[in-house]
């Protein structure tokens, strides 16, 4: 692994590199930040045009029907479930992960306080992404529960017979660490608390089995590993069990049993189609099919598990090279070593320097990104990314090291978003 | 008025005739459907182009500070803010309307309660859209409110001493009505009671003054007069003094003070920005900001007022014609028949054939659309129609209403979105 002719010759022999072409990829860069927004799809801005100049352009208000985008929301959730696990009409696109969060821990505050009214705590992990945390502070304060925050390996225990829900992020941002979500969901029903998983950093990223770990809901973003584009539209899963006993309060009209009836009383949409609120923007609807149908045609290569097994393979050749290319320069991992622990992400720290080194190897064309505190971020992302990118960045990563131009203050100037 | 010429002179002189050719105009069709999707700008698909292939394609994650995505909600707000008589920095683009209803009914609950804890009335009206009333009913089962829907002339009478909210759509989406803001919001105050306005069918087809009335808080909707594509995102504007004062319950990442230093705790942006939730679709927004700057463009021809008076005409001409040669086949006003309290829309009704009729005349190339129940919908949108429009779509109705093809099956069988 020494050489480059080592990584030219498992792209040569990659069962999924023909899905590389499905991509427009950016010019003179090695884009590792997948984990943050996803490369475009070549069909994405066809769909884009098509969606603009004929559905939208000529046929207007027809299209609701014509182009049926009244049922984009369940086809598009029909499409992810295959990569998280789903069963069929489960899960449906709309709104944002944080939205959708603030949906299915209101539901599950409300099944919670049924089945055990003493509960209060409901428990996450300090280094969750922050707009989980916000939102579950929100609810905490609107029905009286305490939000306790642990360290990740804390986790086991504290699910115990206080637990009323367990908010975690299946892979961690900062770090790419995956939890184990059938032990911990399994954990948690034994006390008989519930468990919502933010997948943003799994869905695409690694094979995630909602049913068979009887999770009891779910939330996700797609604009990173799922390529849909910026911002497009989030996701949300709820058990079957679970989705008609409380109606989720965001009861827009996109919710209602039915719609067009335009009755006075909010009467809840049976399943999982009641998490719809408004009028969902359609352009970028069906931007994100485009993206999702992708992943279809990777089933023909194996899938997911083709994918996360290209990941690990990705991840843990970057860690080696880097750990013996770039040692002595003051690098740590920070990520887990276990692939197995590990999602489609390398998180580096290093003491001084995290966010001007990664400005400087972004100024050399590849493309990672920063995370507080001290956090250089990696996503390789299996669809788009050649063994051969593994070793040009680490070659990129320790000429910018062996450099002194990362020291100055072209890069040490924080920008807005980081 | 009986003769076509009549209509092709005020077209000739029309001041406002020049920003048609900023339309991208439906072959063979008379649009009267521009208060349910607007119809597209010729801008607007070359933005999305750009989002997709420079923006999202080439520059990928870099573009949230390059092409200042970050910026987009408030710097779209600021965009809306003269078209609704907001002052700079007080509105937001984000999220749809039902989801922005929820934050500034939430935020109007809580400051009701801290002037009036005993004050428990919310009030709407019967005919108020439904996603309106389904958020409104949430928030009420929530916060122990009770919500009392009444008769549109029957408001005065309930703005007294109990009241602690009212919640208004100005403009009426089955009859196109308009309610006083300035006198209702005043009476309201005068019983320190707080008024939210739903702008959804005003933004863009009437002026609006919402600092000159003094409101309290509003939302609105950008896909209809605002012709922002179909779902794109909607706004929100609360009044400075109530801004700050309550943290509304959406606690996402995008309304944090500093989203990028990732912290643990929720801490609300000041001002409007706190309104803002999940990640916003970049898409949407940018497709909108470009129907946005076709209203800036109208500036430069009277703005607001000369886009009203013209619709005022348009619908005026509308309903004397159709009432002349249409007389006789059982249509009814549904709309006020005084220009000034009548948006850009005209609604009849039909006792037994309102859908089927619509049906038909769509199948003529007149798009109008229906509600329940037994309402025929007309919008006048003066950016794109011509007074030639409104002969023409009345003659198309009368040869409609003179056949006997309405009645037959084709037409009345109803559609999935009506």
């Amino acid at each position: 692994m020494t050489n480059r002719a080592f990584y030219e010759n498992l792209d040569a022999i990659d069962p999924l590199s023909p899905l590389r072409s499905e991509f427009h990829l950016p010019p003179d860069t090695i884009y590792l930040d997948g984990n943050s927004l996803g490369i475009m799809p070549l069909a994405a801005p066809i769909r884009a045009k098509q969606v603009m100049l004929q559905e939208w352009g000529d046929d207007l208000i027809a299209s609701w029907n014509k182009a049926d985008w009244i049922n984009l929301p369940m086809r598009l959730g029909n499409k992810i479930a295959p990569l998280i696990g789903a069963g069929q009409d489960e899960t449906v696109v709309c709104d944002s992960t944080s939205l959708n969060l603030y949906k299915v821990l209101y539901s599950a505050i409300q099944i919670a306080r049924k089945r055990h009214p003493a509960r209060r705590k409901i428990v996450s992990e300090k280094t969750n992404f922050p707009t989980d945390l916000y939102i579950a502070q929100s609810l905490c304060a609107q029905f009286d529960m305490s939000l306790e925050l642990v360290d990740g390996e804390a986790i086991d225990s504290i699910i115990n017979d206080d637990l009323a829900v367990l908010l975690l992020t299946h892979v961690n941002y900062r770090s790419g660490a995956i939890y184990d979500m059938a032990q911990i969901t399994s954990q948690a029903h034994a006390h008989n608390a519930l468990v919502i998983w933010d997948l943003c950093h799994s869905a695409g990223s690694i094979p995630v089995d909602l049913c068979g770990c009887q999770a009891d809901f779910a939330v996700g973003c797609t604009y990173k590993f799922l390529n849909g584009g910026p911002g497009s539209p989030a996701f949300v899963w709820v058990h079957p069990q679970h989705v008609d006993q409380i109606t989720q309060p965001l009861t827009g009209w996109m919710g209602h049993a039915t719609p067009f009836a335009f009755e006075t009383d909010y009467q809840p949409a049976a399943g999982i189609r009641s998490y719809l609120c408004g009028t969902p923007s359609i352009l970028a609807m069906s931007v994100l099919e485009s993206s999702l149908d992708v992943f279809l045609k990777a089933q023909g290569y194996g899938g997911m598990p083709a994918i996360y097994k290209k990941a690990q393979t990705l991840t843990s050749l970057f860690i080696q090279l880097a750990e013996k290319e770039c040692a002595g320069f003051g690098l740590s991992l920070v990520s887990p070593r276990d692939p197995e622990k590990r999602a489609s992400q390398v998180s580096l720290s290093h003491p001084e320097g995290a966010y001007a080194i990664i400005q400087a190897l972004i100024a050399q064309g590849v493309v990672g990104d920063y995370r507080e505190p001290g956090v250089l971020r990696f996503g390789f992302t299996p669809l788009y990314l050649r063994y051969t990118d593994v070793w040009d960045a680490v070659m990129q990563l320790k000429s910018v090291l062996q450099g002194e131009a990362w020291r100055s203050d072209t890069f040490s100037a924080k920008q807005t978003v980081t």
